[in-house]
């Protein structure tokens, strides 16, 4: 790296592409000052260049083909913001065997091809980072690889989508129906015209892959997750959930247990005695506990043009200190673990407690028999609610917080349960934290 | 650097000593998994050998020879945990000018003595790290540097010393008097027998000229720092402010405004809306605002032997990973600027909202002066209490929340409030976040 001078190539110029071009073009000075380094964005290749971008690229290449970046033996580190499967693997693939660093934010492609894209970096000698991909702007990754090194991860409870998080909290603080909050949070561009990947935890599952991935050291694979999402949630549960001391969190949840990983995702009734309980709108937050740190969280913006941008600038500048350090062939690898993980522990071996919500016919004995049920299966109640209702035989809901319970067992009682003619359909199960 | 082994010296094994002995015994497969790294604790110098430690230090060398740490030419890191000036000052410059790495957690030092310390480190090519300063286990100063490095940091807002807030929480949850508090945290090893630097606001001003020199990008002069301790807030202050919705709370402040650097350290009012109201015990929390980043937040202990080692060793891994990159002469120096910051806003120009109570005799007119010097001096009353009591001529508490009040003109109105002869000496003024 000659005159301490680096040179970036973004490929794609959308939302997330701008911020980093915007972080390179007005915060020079402040990096130089910090780094003595001068970062320069030297190319950036797009095919729609007739967007407003407010930005004044005078000085950098403005191009359409992506090789102008993956072929340019000076860039030293390629920045990819299109999203998606392919062709980003395709160009991160390409600029690895260039023997270019790449910084991306996608979560998806890192999740399910991470395997290929780290095993073509490692044999390249460079890096593949992404801290962008979790928590927006929250330097979890770094803190996670880094910072809190030294511990055995016993847990993670994270809030990783903001789309789900703005949803539940205005179901909380206004009384919202699900559809109606996430109508409200497509107006305001805090959810896509598109929310499925965001609503059905999928997201989420990306994310956890990653975080999980790095906790244990070792390749998590993506499609052993236990997802549920938060469609089914509503503003009565939601509403019994605060009568109880909660709040609805869509959570990804970690944990080291005995004969291996604990990995979900799904809604969770947290306490408000609880931090995490307070994260709310489109806010990210990860609360991890190490064997020697004890209890942390990290809190902060888990999307947007700007913060997703100042966490892919800090990827930016670490490669170069490694570009300015390194002699000829030195490489020390950043990469995560190619070794995959094969104890996940199946979601029916773990225990939880559990709301349960049932619609009941309001006839004597329906409370007896489906917690003779619960008893069958050696799940016991902590708390119980039955509304009044002032018609004979019209519906009721009944809602039981229970002890923990396995998953299993409560699955069983749960079928027997449904099977009751007074039990109607409409019913959920969430778990408590 | 043979091997990928790396070699580490410790000075002191009190209580911070001892988990950093203990991290590198039990935690040296994890360690080597994640970095393909050995990390072998070579040399201990300690002068009581005596005290019971719970450490099986085989193959450890054990002495109370300093020089058989700083003087081993196979020691590449050598960790400095006796605390205090002297002679800590000497190890650390001595292992330096021998061209070891350093790691310390010595806040004291590094905020009075930073300077000249990063100076001999940049001279001799190796590097002072000290992530455990500030936040213990929390990595505030890593995410700072690094990951949030992308952004012109415009405001912090810290709890930064356990102490205090555990002594708070227990004034706050159980409406306990100060003195009481301070004997119960004692008790339980929350504070020291001599507790002063921690309640009189000094160690979170050691704590803010670090976090504000990393922020600032320059050296922020400690003596400069207003500092107000938690020794003058009463139980009836807890009280008021939770009734008006606050928590009271001794934060360290950093703010870039107009005209330079506003950094206190003071009992604040934070609104039980905002998450650092929720940190409660001995927890330490850091609120980082950043131009690109938004708000983030990074909570944990702050303190303790297992979290203060955790953040050690992950020190002690990022300058290996140095010295693995590194080849002959190439240094990338870690240091914080060295370049003096001249401009810190003097307390008088800082604005605030502030909570003042005083203690009157209860006559007629008393509110109308109080309130007419504040209107004086363009202070306007956002709130007010004022008890009743049932005996002629008593005493009582009035309350008052103010609006944003420069510090001088509130300075100069209490001047004049106090001359009144109806107004006792028991007065409090703080400010409201």
């Amino acid at each position: 790296m000659k005159n301490r001078l680096v040179n970036i190539g973004i490929i794609g110029l959308g939302t997330v592409g701008s911020g980093v071009a915007r972080v390179l073009l007005e915060q020079g000075e402040l990096l130089k000052a910090r780094t003595t380094l001068t970062f320069r964005l030297k190319t950036i290749s797009e095919l729609d260049w007739i967007k407003e971008r407010n930005l004044d690229l005078t000085g950098v290449i403005c191009t359409s083909k992506v090789e102008d970046v993956l072929e340019d033996p000076e860039i030293n580190i390629v920045v990819e913001t299109i999203g998606g499967y392919e062709p980003a693997f395709s160009f991160i693939s390409r600029a690895l065997r260039n023997r270019k660093h790449v910084v991306t934010a996608n979560k998806a492609l890192i999740a399910t091809r991470g395997k290929e894209l780290f095993r073509i970096a490692q044999e390249n000698g460079v890096d593949l980072m992404f801290e962008a991909s979790v928590g927006g702007g929250i330097p979890i990754i770094k803190s996670l690889r880094e910072g809190l090194i030294a511990n055995r991860i016993e847990s993670m409870f994270g809030i990783l989508n903001g789309t789900c998080n703005y949803i539940l909290t205005k179901m909380h603080q206004e009384g919202l129906e699900f559809a109606e909050a996430l109508k409200g949070a497509q107006e305001k561009g805090f959810a896509e015209a598109n929310p499925t990947l965001d609503i059905s935890g999928g997201d989420t599952a990306h994310k956890l892959t990653i975080l999980a991935s790095l906790a244990s050291n070792s390749l998590v694979p993506f499609d052993k997750i236990y997802v549920e999402g938060i469609t089914a949630i509503s503003r009565q549960d939601i509403d019994f959930a605060k009568s109880f001391g909660f709040t609805i969190k869509l959570l990804a949840i970690y944990r080291a247990v005995k004969g291996g990983l604990d990995l979900r995702v799904h809604p969770t009734l947290v306490s408000n005695s609880h931090l995490l309980s307070a994260v709310s709108n489109e806010l990210n937050a990860i609360f991890v506990q190490g064997d020697f740190v004890g209890s942390t969280m990290f809190y902060g913006p888990g999307a947007g043009e700007r913060p997703t941008a100042s966490a892919i600038v800090g990827d930016i500048v670490d490669l170069s200190r490694d570009l300015m350090l390194q002699e000829g062939e030195k490489y020390c690898n950043r990469s995560i673990s190619l070794v995959e993980h094969s104890d996940l522990v199946p979601i029916g071996e773990v225990a939880n407690r559990f709301y349960l919500r049932f619609l009941t016919v309001d006839r004597p004995g329906v409370l007896s028999l489906i917690s003779g049920v619960l008893a069958e299966h050696g799940i016991s109640i902590a708390s119980m609610v039955q509304l009044e209702t002032q018609e004979k035989d019209s519906c009721i809901p009944i809602v039981l917080l229970t002890h923990e319970a396995s998953e299993k067992a409560m699955a069983d009682a749960l079928e027997k349960i449904m099977r009751f003619d007074f039990v109607k359909d409409d019913h959920i199960r969430l778990r408590i934290f």
